[in-house]
């Protein structure tokens, strides 16, 4: 293991590109899968992580036949690629609604829903039936009825029984909230406290139906600090070419910014961090480290100051692969994912 | 002017949609243009703020025929588009070489360097002559030689005048410190101290010979936070569905994430914010609501808490605009632009 990218298989790169261990990201669809079988409830991924007609394929070899998006846009994608049951996990956007009902002619589609008016709408317009979820919000505070206001939602829950295509399914609640919190203890109080996923740490799902687990496939460096994995489940990393090199002050300028990263940061006190080095070999990913972080990002550049001798040798045209704060923001950014076996994964692109 | 976006001319708008406003732009234009004339310095506009076509085509009407970019993709697009002078103001990547060798033969080529390896093997490939400059790291610390490291420079700069293809053209600076600034007068101290664009608030360019502003075209809030601007220069907003309404808690939940918006934040001290609600008629862009921000981006979500009765009446299906952090970042998450007009401009999309 280096920090300098070497004999890879496949065409030259020569631009930042998102590189894909499919070792790895299997291993974290087996470990899922694993929990949800032992569990007992049904997975239905959260495809938005990803974007990839290849990824996604890997899924169908664990049994996974439903899927979870966060756009329209999405959801149409993976229909055009054969997914005939998908969640869209965001809320009915009205002014997609001719789209919506024509793609509900042609698969099983579930919708978020939390208020009446767009509920009754969505009713009159749809000829064909498509599955209704109520969006409570447990305590994040972006979508949703709130959990206390019992009323609401009931009278939303019959307007949804009494519309002639919507088919009431119940409540669904996403916990954000916990990604403030740090360490697989405060992951699992906010799990109690909602019954809600956040799968990779949690061993109990009584009174869940199915999980929408996204980012565990590829992971990332927030996942890794609030402890649902380690670095070792990473399955994603910046391919970044070195165009300066300063040893004075133990610094690489990468062919890496905030269009191939996103602003995405880790707060560590003094400067923010928008990715670390990743070791790797032509077999695959290693170890972050963590003594050689991105300090700053601008729209094309990303600064790597180190902490010791990280980076001694490394010059400009040397290639570096860098972990991504956050794995979803990162990969929205690219239009397709290279291997390490050589190929190349398509995923989509507005 | 009202803060739901009704009339808009051209085709309905059903996702997140990138406005741009050209009676605006055009002004940023002008005012730019004429600050350059006066002050006796060649415009050699950054394009890759709009990174468009379009937009380009606008700038040639005020006399510009030599632009930056900062990726040699950026090059290329541009140079596909009949610019025949072009400075890459990014360091030059190796691993682009043989690309940028041939581009060399087509258009006036000019380029960053800060280390003699690079220079030494980029002028044994070329067969064309390129513009080099020298890159100078006037206090921001990203890349260039540092400002003190005089023996340095001249090393280097006898290696470019040494070459057979490099021409010597001088030193290039980028003062992105500036952005640490808030108010005119740290502006203009950071200007006095590097001698370097900063280009919407400096009235003297004395030892300067030429000025690379991008973003002064569109504008943002940073640029207002920093003064460099006002709000009503800002000529970009983010058309955005409303999927939400939650009026107990003066909230809304948009159709705008980090993938639509980029998450560059203004830090306000208690929380970040990633936007704001802009008026806006059919002619064009209005105010700015400070009382109305983005203060939490997901994914594809965004929630705007209002300070009093600002989204009074706003439902879903709605839409509003939001005025960018960082127009830069945000342009670049998108595939084209929409106008007032009602038409749709071109951009570089990867």
């Amino acid at each position: 293991m280096t920090l300098v990218l070497k004999n890879l298989r496949g065409g030259k790169i020569e631009r930042p590109t998102m590189l894909l261990d499919r070792r790895r990201a299997l291993l974290n669809l087996e470990r899922m899968a694993r929990r949800a079988r032992e569990g007992g409830v049904v997975l239905r991924p959260h495809f938005k992580t990803h974007q990839s007609a290849d990824v996604g394929s890997w899924f169908r070899d664990y049994g996974v036949t439903s899927i979870t998006v966060s756009s329209f846009s999405m959801a149409r994608y993976f229909a055009s690629h054969g997914w005939k049951d998908v969640t869209v996990a965001f809320p009915v956007n009205p002014r997609e609604r001719d789209a919506l009902v024509e793609l509900a002619g042609e698969i099983d589609l579930g919708l978020l829903l939390d208020a009446e008016p767009v509920a009754r709408g969505l009713d009159e317009a749809l000829s064909h039936p498509v599955r209704a979820w109520i969006k409570i919000d447990a305590g994040y505070g972006r979508a949703g009825i709130r959990w206390d206001r019992a009323e609401e939602a009931v009278s939303l829950a019959r307007a949804i029984v009494n519309g002639k295509r919507l088919r009431f399914q119940g409540l669904l609640t996403h916990s954000g909230h916990s990604y403030r919190e740090r360490g697989r203890e405060g992951v699992e109080r906010v799990h109690r406290e909602s019954v809600s996923p956040t799968c990779s740490v949690a061993g109990d799902f009584e009174g869940v139906d199915e999980i929408r687990p996204g980012n565990f496939v590829f992971h990332d460096l927030m996942q890794v600090r609030i402890g649902s994995c380690t670095e070792e489940d990473i399955a994603v990393a910046l391919v970044a070419p070195v165009v300066g090199s300063y040893p004075d002050r133990r610094a690489l300028v990468l062919y890496a910014g905030a269009v191939h990263l996103s602003k995405e940061a880790l707060d560590d006190g003094s400067r923010p961090c928008f990715g670390v080095l990743a070791h790797a070999s032509p077999g695959g990913l290693g170890s972050a480290r963590w003594d050689a972080p991105l300090v700053s990002l601008s729209q094309e550049h990303g600064v790597v100051v180190a902490k010791g001798e990280a980076l001694d040798g490394i010059r400009p045209g040397d290639l570096v692969a860098v972990y991504p704060v956050h794995a979803c923001l990162a990969c929205d950014l690219h239009g397709s994912y290279r291997t390490f076996e050589g190929g190349t994964l398509t995923k989509l692109r507005y």
